[in-house]
């Protein structure tokens, strides 16, 4: 199973970026998954070839251009109709908040669209036409949408089979199914007895080298739940 | 006022990555932000530099060890003890989430310290006996913590002072303190009548092109509104 991106941007060049190293870097060698970056600009007309205006009704900045973009969706080889299984996905501040389920799902497609918006962000005509879907990486304003384009490639491609070294791994972590939707518990590694420069020696829990492997679970278990009670009570009031 | 990132990983060289490019990359050569990718494994020890070990009481993957990651940091000029006014922070999915007030912040800060994971995550010691402020970017899992600092420092670097072209525009998108913390209203650029390849017609809103800054004004606040409702009801629910 491969997984294709296309990315329409103004910055082409911000593609693969850190996907181009460590695991994702040499699942791309692989063909593990692919990408194709395509500047907007490109589609655009006119010796400026300008792809933004003025927003109508005033206010700062500028926003992209509907025609311009539809230009550089249809360039691409599928047939991009909004009632097509493949996602369409808009990246903004104003989206569904991305979550590991929406990660998961994903991952399994073959293909993706990703529209990067920058300035002000696109015409919401664009939009609406072509039922883009609109998702956000969080509650924060970046530069544009290629850095947020980057988290959403890089937490799919990470799930692509044979992309981790270790096949066990994706399924422990903070907000897998098998945490129960928990942020993870605390690790420890060697030295057991780590002498720190502020003076402080820090000991492993005990119970990590019991070899009792039920209180080990049962420890762990207690420490995703009070570590989610203090950092994000709102992940146990909305059991999903 | 100049912005410093010391960042601690694995990978430097997946920085600046994206943010060398456009505004922030701009920025970056001004010397209105600098940065210092540290990477952990020249501070291992032995022909094998390990940077990590295997978990204490079992499971899968690797952790990185805070031996190691201590040397990594004690290595920057600045004195880090946990009183420190320096921000360091552990990008990890168990962290607070980040916010668009934590990003401002931030911001304003001369230096910040980045410790990126791998793998497992890092020994839980180092965290405890360096008080690090851990920040999730998002409910989904990365690869590592590197593309989390990525948006960590886009978020930031957009907000310094002279980076973006227009100083009107941080203030009035999603979340900021301008829209009430909502979600921001559509944009609509030229041209005004746009016939999409879909075979409709698509028309600028009538009121954006009345004039009225007024009526403008409040149909872009019920737009946010409503969209804000529809999406993220719990930014209505939680006013901050």
């Amino acid at each position: 199973m491969t997984l294709h991106f296309n990315i329409l941007t103004l910055f082409p060049d911000m593609f693969p970026g850190p996907l181009g190293q460590s695991l994702s870097g040499k699942a791309l060698e692989r063909g593990d998954w692919s990408y194709n970056a395509l500047n907007i600009r490109d589609f655009a007309q006119g010796v400026h070839k300008c792809v933004d205006d003025t927003p109508y009704g005033g206010g700062a900045g500028m926003v992209m251009r509907a025609d311009i973009i539809e230009k550089a969706l249809l360039s691409l080889n599928n047939p991009l109709v909004p009632s097509s299984p493949h996602p369409l996905i808009y990246l903004s501040p104003r989206g569904r908040p991305l979550t590991q389920a929406r990660v998961q799902d994903l991952s399994r497609t073959p293909e993706i669209t990703l529209l990067c918006g920058r300035y002000e962000g696109v015409d919401q005509r664009i939009l609406d036409a072509y039922d883009f879907e609109e998702i956000s990486i969080g509650d924060y304003v970046l530069s544009g949408g290629e850095p947020a384009a980057l988290i959403l490639m890089d937490a799919c491609i990470r799930l692509l089979p044979g992309v981790m070294g270790n096949a066990e791994t994706p399924s422990e972590e903070s907000f897998a199914d098998a945490t129960g939707g928990l942020l993870e518990y605390p690790h420890y590694t060697r030295p057991d007895q780590w002498d720190a420069a502020n003076g402080q020696t820090y000991s492993v829990p005990d119970i990590l080298k019991s070899g009792d492997h039920a209180k080990i679970k049962a420890w762990r278990g207690e420490q995703s739940l009070a570590l989610t009670k203090e950092r994000r009570p709102d992940l146990l009031k909305n059991p999903a």
